[in-house]
């Protein structure tokens, strides 16, 4: 066991409040800052995207035993379905019978959260702000204003939990050999929202991923237990099919006629959402050191912040919970060691969830409807079924293992290396269940 | 002619004097800030690289007529004296006969600027620190202290030349779509001094840009008029043969004996220079846009910062006022234009120099001490005077010329693809400068 330290978490987001859970079950004291309002009592809504839990973040909750509370709130979702203009839906599995993610709404998980957390003692301080920490003697700077008069709280250790614009990492940031990069996609997203029907039914298929992929945009949807879909236009701030071409409704009426027909009766209130919704804009945020000394470390977007095309920030976040727990576990009351550690196992596994995440937008708006990829990833599960010790996908790799981002990324390069030499072969649309692939797959994977 | 203008420069660095000078002689009003004290007023030294003017710098100063008196100050470099343990002396030409740096220090030329500025009529206001700025207002806030009083000083147009910790910067890295990194070298570095002999001569001969290569450290030093040297020692700050493994006297004086032989009668003071000067620290910092509408744009270091190896901080940040100032004789006074063109044209070439930066390390300190590139260097020379107008090496291109950093860059990369496969010819070595080396020069060209 650990020594009892008194610690304060910045941010009251999904990965702060989890993260105050296991702390206070470890015996410490643990106040949680937020800038916000309580989230339970606000209406929280217009620029999210849903979330989606897969193993990894399971993993976290198991341990705490709140997998079965969560579950309640959240839907399974085992496939993508592809919309294409006046086609038939084409669902893709996501991975083996039985596998599935789980869509959850934001506001609704966190709050959910914060109730768990309160229950087992932590103790929040909501509308809290945070401008700046000393690093060396953990004391958080807080108060009304930036440039108003500020509090010092002193603590033991500090977490910052406080997401991609982290103020405790603004503070790190400025010391000598702390590397850091923001940078934004062209790509902006803007939250649109589909009714229950009348009798509280969904109007799509809820256990699907819906995506309506258009090559340099796409919508998404995602069900929420009631009835309704979050749903998540992706496209360019600038240029051709735009946020900055659709300034006018009837531009934008036009816009959604000819790209997404079939959304005409599930989207009734698409202008009203479109124009009052923000459009919000996506970075990816790399940066290291993770930690000062044995006093402050970042956890969760603070230290890695990602585009959300994997669906992988929270069970990211959630994962560097299990490693700096696993960290805790072994070094005890060394919290030098155990920072260090955590940040060297997390540091490459969050550099590669930000590379695969970066790659499945296009994956996601060009691949789901290019006909050689679908093919591919026949082939791909026709073997996995057939070797399953040799060929697990990248996708199954990252959402339903607990292998490390970093292999994951590595092996899914060297399948896809194998696999452009088995789309070359002649003929493949019609051979591609046969022997002489299968036997061809089988030698590739051994010149590893 | 532009309409007169209220112009806030913050910093009083080189390019920030510079720039002051320009944009006084167009006819605006010129503030200049900065935070430290008049370096005319001070005692200058300890953790600054001596700085080489090349042309591109010069060019900015040719533009106003300071070219003869900024001469006055420095002494041209038109070689690299390679020192290599027990061996002789080997001199590497720079470039053509007549072609040379200039090594010039850089609180002297700082110095001399500020002079300058002030006769031509700018303003300085010394230890006035800026804090932040509200960009859209182009309005200064500046204060004795960070959570002092603030004042509020209005301007037309503010500069940020505040260097790569720049405070103006800062402010525009918290808007959206603002591309921000900062990257530290695992090197590090620290002034030394080499003082003049008692008849005021130099100790080696200073038309050489003196270099002790040891592969992942190196020592350099670069000549002062007064017949002293400032010497500079890169190498890691920790692991083998680091500033971490030399916190000890005896280990210095072991480490200098055993690397650096030669300099143990032109180092006298090394014990008291090494631990009293301090380690500095070595960034990479790049940016994007440089500039908030027509209001604020970013110059020099504080738009990117890049590492010394290749001396052209200053050449860099003297070459964006040599563009601005084309932009500004273009466009009048349409402010917007001016600030966009200038960061379109310049990025690219930031970028490039940013590059060609950190690969010269490894030239300098590895490949000036390496037999085969020095024969690879051997063979350019001698192809590029025959043929002039097919080959002008990376070097003369970077340094002598005013062709952008980005072609260099890709023009450099193409030359030495040729030079890869030249170098791989049987026999080189003594077939170096015949005929079937120049045809099949020459045919590889023409693959371009």
């Amino acid at each position: 066991m650990q020594t009892p330290q008194k610690i304060a978490i910045v941010g009251s987001g999904l990965v702060g409040t989890l993260l105050a859970i296991y702390l206070k079950k470890l015996g410490h004291t643990v106040h949680v800052y937020d800038r916000s309002p309580d989230i339970r009592k606000i209406n929280f809504s217009g620029r999210s995207i849903n979330l989606v839990m897969s193993n990894r973040g399971w993993r976290a909750l198991e341990k705490i035993g709140l997998v079965d509370e969560i579950k309640q709130i959240g839907i399974p979702v085992d496939k993508r379905a592809i919309h294409l203009p006046h086609e038939p839906l084409n669902y893709q599995y996501y991975g083996k019978e039985g596998e599935a993610i789980f869509s959850l709404s934001r506001g609704n998980l966190n709050k959910k959260m914060v109730d768990l957390a309160e229950q087992a003692g932590v103790v929040f301080y909501f509308n809290h702000k945070v401008w700046d920490v000393t690093l060396n003697t953990a004391t958080l700077h807080e108060g009304e204003e930036e440039r108003g008069v500020w509090n010092e709280l002193k603590y033991d250790k500090i977490f910052g939990a406080d997401g991609a614009f982290s103020r405790v990492r603004h503070r790190m940031q400025r010391q000598s050999m702390f590397n850091y990069s923001q940078e934004f996609i062209p790509l902006g997203y803007k939250e649109l929202h589909i009714p229950a029907n009348a009798d509280g039914t969904h109007k799509l298929d809820k256990n699907s991923l819906h995506i309506w992929p258009r090559r340099n945009f796409m919508l998404m949807a995602l069900a929420n237990p009631d009835g309704t879909f979050t749903c998540t236009l992706f496209m360019p701030h600038q240029g051709e099919n735009s946020f900055e071409t659709l300034q006018d409704k009837s531009k934008l009426v036009d816009f959604f006629a000819e790209y997404f027909p079939d959304t005409k009766e599930v989207l009734p209130n698409l202008i009203e959402d479109f124009y009052r919704n923000p459009t919000s804009y996506l970075v990816t945020m790399k940066c290291y050191p993770w930690a000062f000394e044995d006093k402050v470390a970042l956890i969760g977007d603070a230290a890695h912040a990602i585009v959300p095309f994997y669906g992988h920030g929270m069970n990211a976040g959630f994962e560097d919970i299990t490693i700096l727990m696993e960290k805790i576990e072994q070094y005890g009351d060394d919290w030098h060691t155990i920072f260090k550690e955590y940040q060297l196992e997390r540091k490459p596994n969050a550099d590669a969830i930000a590379e695969l995440s970066y790659r499945n937008f296009m994956e996601m708006s060009a691949k789901t409807a290019d006909a050689k990829f679908l093919l591919q990833k026949k082939i791909e599960k026709w073997f996995s079924e057939k070797h399953p010790e040799k060929w697990v996908p990248l996708y199954s790799r990252v959402t339903f293992s607990h292998q490390p981002y970093s292999e994951a990324l590595a092996i899914g390069d060297f399948q896809n290396q194998i696999m452009e030499q088995i789309m070359q072969m002649p003929d493949i649309e019609n051979k591609w269940n046969s022997e002489e692939v299968e036997t061809k797959i089988l030698n590739l994977l051994q010149k590893d």
